[in-house]
């Protein structure tokens, strides 16, 4: 088993703001995230599948193939969004690096052909970075 | 003459619109960026400032004051913010990676104690920057 | 479980002895690093915790609480000082990458509320680090 | 148990090829990479290894007797090379980056006195790694 | 006037090699890199154009342009190729860094519509960089 | 005329400290800078010269020659060495990065055969850097 991993960006905005809590409690629990009218990132997302090495074409998986899965399940849907308001996941869920983290994975798990989800990591800043490995067909 | 430059960032978001313009030719000449909900950036600012060093203390400039002047004129005022909505000069001009280094040139202009502001750049993402230097004291 | 890793940075100056061994025996065995005078470097650590993603927050962990830890247990410690001189632990061990990753373990491990230690991730220099994953309480 | 990791880099061409197909069919599957002047890359490699830390030195792991092996065993043979034409491995593999991270694995198993080797990762891009960890002495 | 920089990235192979000299002399000057099968790198390009910010669009250059150009002129032809076998300039010249941004110039002077080409940076690694800025229109 | 970048680094110990101030100003104007103990970085030195390409071998300057250049006027005095205790120049001036500057071109000028010196540029950390352009034979 070998692990292929994959980075690819997205530039999206989010805030953090939970309707059950005055602005003053918003403002107390996500300090400057709290502001409304968002702010944004550059996320950096490393998804790892883990496969055998096909003998023919020395690949784990199909790099096109795994680009194109890529585009059309994470970043087409949150590149130069709004996550809060145009990502369904996040309507419910505050859009913070752990969250993405977890709707990524569910947005991948059992789209990988020939090859298994591994883990998902994604940097909102150099700084700053979450991962997650869940298991393949679980609804995270 | 010693340049010495100092690099610090800043969260924000943004989108490109012109309300002379119909939705099709906004989306036409801006692309992903027309979406009015705005997306964001990890944006890196590199201030450079020139002058003579100090011959007792070694420095350019007092960092310390650098740094507080960096975040009172810029950061405090783009960070976790919309810059659409929340930065002035970004109510009459596209808050554009261009025109975000003139706007910060605008701002620390004259405001660097002891030494010259010699040049802004300003990062949008890793592959994208711009440069701007324009002369102290000037409007720009 | 999702896991989240938190990057800061410290700056500090290192040499390797032992005083049982000879200058030459130092100098064959630790080569330029035993110049008694210390030589320094900006380290990277790399903390990583693993918990639950509270639901209501969106955080495995408060990473305005996390950034406070790091800087009371280790930052305001190891930062700008000379490790061999001024950190307790390497008066009795070489303050090498491995040793400082061990001991960053210890000074974190219990510290971190709703969250278990998971990994410390110790650069020295962009080509050279150290991870340990010790166990919680576990005195390192 | 710690975890030390060293990176070092070397300069290759390499392409990919399947005699027993047709040129139309390794330009479907391979794409640009089925050009037989061959391209190249800056690959990175990080060689991890796992052990004790010996409790005078310091050291999981000599690091020049450490950076000496990864030159004799690896450096030396793929730096400045053609993979395809003068690294053996790669007569009878397609030197994919996964290929080219179980071939260091098994160059270097066995090779790592007082250690384990724990984890090969390599580098193509910085888009693009691959990583395998195999059981030491194992042919990989 | 503003600078904007794009980045962008091409992995080519290459070798130097001088046929007046005897298979040693090329050595001696040339070291590893007289390897004739070729070795190779992921070259990053760093083109800058220097221009004034169009006042509606906030723009130096059209960025989705700029990068149709930049795939046109430079990265169709050099990326996935041997530089000495498939692009002509390097038929007469060595594809040294130097070279490399120097012919870069002259494939793009004149092709930037509204704005000057003011200087084009490539990295052969990140230890190592040509810059070169010629006179528009100038055959480098 | 083309500019080559050659990038090298050291890594050292240092401190500011004034004798003629007392320990409260000292501390007062460096902070904890001002430990004299000393503390370290990675230095990260880009060193640029200015020629014209060699019509046959490619080359603004000979590389191997440049590193062993490089290595004897600069890296060999500075590399784990305390600048305050070690290194001649800091006898008389703070060891901050605009004075490592000027002094690593006064120690490399005059130094390059068959180029020009350009510009040399430290960085003490990812986030602070200085540049100094001196003239050719200049005490700088």
């Amino acid at each position: 088993m070998v692990l292929l991993t994959r980075k690819v960006e997205f530039s999206s905005a989010h805030f953090y703001w939970n309707d059950a809590w005055s602005p003053e409690e918003n403002a107390r629990v996500f300090g400057k995230c709290s502001n409304r009218n968002g702010h944004g990132h550059n996320y950096v997302l490393e998804v790892t599948v883990a496969g055998e090495i096909d003998p023919v074409s020395g690949f784990v998986v199909d790099l096109k193939e795994l680009k194109a899965i890529l585009e059309r399940e994470v970043v087409s849907i949150y590149d130069h969004r709004h996550l809060n308001h145009e990502v369904p996941e996040f309507a419910k869920r505050q859009p913070t690096v752990e969250n993405i983290a977890v709707s990524i994975w569910a947005r991948l798990s059992g789209k990988i052909p020939h090859a298994q989800l591994h883990r998902v990591r994604v940097y909102e800043t150099d700084d700053l970075f979450a991962d997650f490995e869940g298991f393949e067909g679980e609804d995270a």
